[in-house]
């Protein structure tokens, strides 16, 4: 976990404000849930393996006897736990208060989750996640809002040119079953697929034998994945999504992807931009996405200036029912705040008049405090400075911190006669 | 701890935007830490009681025998804890960064908190505190400086008229000392005055003999209180402070106190403030503030529409000393963020054009995301609904979400010919 000082923290201010408004812009409400949910219910499965990440919160009033019976059963020493993510909230979030929401619910999540993750470059145990979600909405629209939405936050961040991959989850069943997998090895599977991009075609094939996968399947699979057009994903449209899956794919699930394309394509090139290389989709039949509650369309949202993913998300439409016993359709997109925000340039705000005042000690209080005041009244921000031994360093250290200009005043000084020097 | 539905979280945000930027006007500047700090920091007596009320994070990894071990000793269950205020995070965080600060360093802290409070109205378990204080500046400039830019904000968010009651702790000391008594009788005298308020000048002089103070100590005190003019602290000047303090004040802590509010009067005035009632502080010789670690100017904040207080604070020039192993000077103000959110007005953003465009089901995704793209770009904010049989009741709940027009659409709807009709 991380302290942030005054340049990194304004940084994020001003990122989470973009964010904030685009997603607002494109007709999404942000909510707030607590940090901490009850511990039965962050422990109920649906969190995968960042159930066995999340910080508990100590139960209050524990007598020794009660400290003493949970010694074989630790989960009795909590009762709540910091939430690991924002989608456990956000089922919980819209159980509760249903009745108060519009039918189709487009939500904002912009705040903290934790895991006790082993510390290691990039990842934090505290980090900002930004979700939007649609809840209520089975179809296509919601896909295509999201992409729209996240796109075009990304474009007013400054870092246009991300494209999205996007898959779908019974694309991947299907195949699959057609590669000859059976049903009780499939999650076992995509757990291997997941990994293609780490350890090539042969690592995944070694892997999937070990797994016990029939030497006709892994075959299948292998043959399939050396096809020479496989992994030439592009251009965005029905025929290569065709080519890039086995013949006969599930004419529902094609023409859903291909909408979604035509429905972003179409609205970027309305909103004027023009994505580089065409549409900013890519067809991915081994895009897997960790988690186990997705049931439809995945994404995962890719930037030229790295070689990471900046967020992703996908359909969930069985996990709401969960929930509110009653099946609700749902798809969420995540960007990952912490890496958008290391990707961001660090200019100050444009055109803010910052001004520091350096005063003689025995200056009036009053008088300061009163110059201050009528130069923050005229729209500048002020820094009151007693005048030190080595006034350059004190004058670069807040040219640094953002400040534009400088005056040098003693007792009597009026804001008329002020003498701003610029900074830079 | 509360979820927040869409109104309500625009309007916290919305207020959180002003404080923000009203403290950085006044040369503030805004860190982050952790939610969570190591346990030992957390119970090292510098919180008061609000150690007594914090959430402890359960440590990881223990197993049957340590847990066992630790029945008769809790605090080995934890090596962390939520924080429950954030002048302990800010006393680590500038002993750990002092070398990359500004020498007077003027923090802004916006940030939520966690305390086991017994559930009532009013009071929550998760809740946001607004600080901000200057570390290394020991004179009255920086009391001026808090006091300035908290009435500024409150100004600014429409809440102007409030006043702050200030005192000095060096004054409640000495005039302990003056009324007789002992040294190790005055924390506790100082928790009876407290309630001043609520149990009034015969129950305060109860509690004191109950507690064991001398009847000539108890004597001294009523008799002060009974004073006629003693509880008139109006208008603010040396005279008046004099006049509400027994005989022989010392001068150093009233020449302080009077500087701090010429300072206070000539910024106001300057900003063209007209405060109610002249110079907005109240000299008030019964001020205590609970935190035992104040040690000079100790303030609180008022407003005419409420009758508790919506922030308060004071200098703790020991505090910072106990992390750095140097003394550091540093004074704080709070703002208490959840009452004065309740105060504020929940009008929508003024100016701003939101959209309901309503459209058939079977309008095509391209075409509907197409339009959205168009408005959202033109600088509207877009909500797309599919007609449903109640329109009306649609209609409403999108005005109530501070929508202001809609537009009923169909299949080769064009940008140019949208009728947008108004929603109020």
């Amino acid at each position: 976990m991380r302290d942030f000082l005054p340049a990194d923290k304004a940084r994020r201010e001003r990122v989470l404000a973009v964010i904030r408004e685009r997603y607002r812009a494109h007709g999404f409400d942000e909510i707030e849930t607590p940090v901490v949910e009850d511990y039965d219910r962050l422990h109920a499965g649906i969190g995968g393996d960042n159930e066995k990440l999340a910080f508990n919160v100590l139960k209050r009033g524990l007598d020794a006897d009660a400290i003493r019976a949970a010694a074989d059963d630790p989960a009795r020493l909590s009762d709540l736990g910091l939430r690991y993510d924002l989608t456990v909230p956000l089922a919980r979030f819209y159980a509760t208060h249903r009745a108060e929401l519009p039918t189709v619910f487009r939500s904002i999540q912009i705040a903290p989750v934790w895991r006790a993750e082993r510390p290691q470059k990039g990842r934090y145990r505290q980090f900002v996640q930004c979700d939007i979600d649609i809840i209520g909405d089975a179809t296509g629209r919601a896909e295509a809002e999201l992409v729209v939405a996240s796109l075009d936050t990304l474009d007013a961040l400054g870092l246009d040119g991300g494209t999205i991959r996007i898959n779908d989850r019974r694309a991947l069943d299907w195949m699959l079953e057609v590669f000859g997998f059976a049903p009780d090895e499939r999650a076992g599977v995509l757990i291997t697929i997941d990994k293609l991009d780490k350890i090539g075609v042969d690592g995944v094939v070694a892997e999937l034998s070990e797994r016990g996968a029939t030497p006709e399947a892994v075959a299948a699979f292998r043959a399939f994945l050396h096809r020479p057009q496989t992994l030439e994903y592009r251009p965005y449209g029905e025929g290569q999504i065709r080519k890039a899956l086995p013949e006969g794919a599930p004419d529902d699930v094609v023409t859903g992807l291909v909408a979604i394309g035509d429905a972003v394509a179409a609205a970027r090139a309305a909103n004027a931009v023009t994505d580089p290389g065409g549409i900013p989709l890519v067809f991915d039949p081994f895009l897997v996405r960790g988690m186990g509650y997705y049931t439809g369309t995945i994404f995962e949202l890719a930037h030229p200036s790295v070689d990471y993913s900046l967020g992703g998300g996908g359909r969930y439409d069985g996990m709401i029912g969960r929930f509110l016993g009653q099946d609700v359709p749902a798809v969420g997109f995540s960007i990952g705040f912490e890496r958008i925000v290391d990707l961001v340039g660090a200019e100050a705000d444009a055109g803010a008049s910052a001004v520091v005042l350096v005063h003689d000690r025995d200056m009036p209080v009053a008088e300061l405090v009163t110059l201050k005041a009528a130069l923050v009244a005229g729209g500048s921000r002020v820094r009151l400075e007693r005048r030190p031994k080595n006034l350059k360093a004190l004058l670069e250290r807040a040219a640094a911190d953002g400040y534009t200009s400088f005056a040098t005043i003693a007792a009597g000084a009026s804001r008329d006669e002020l003498e701003l020097k610029s900074l830079s």
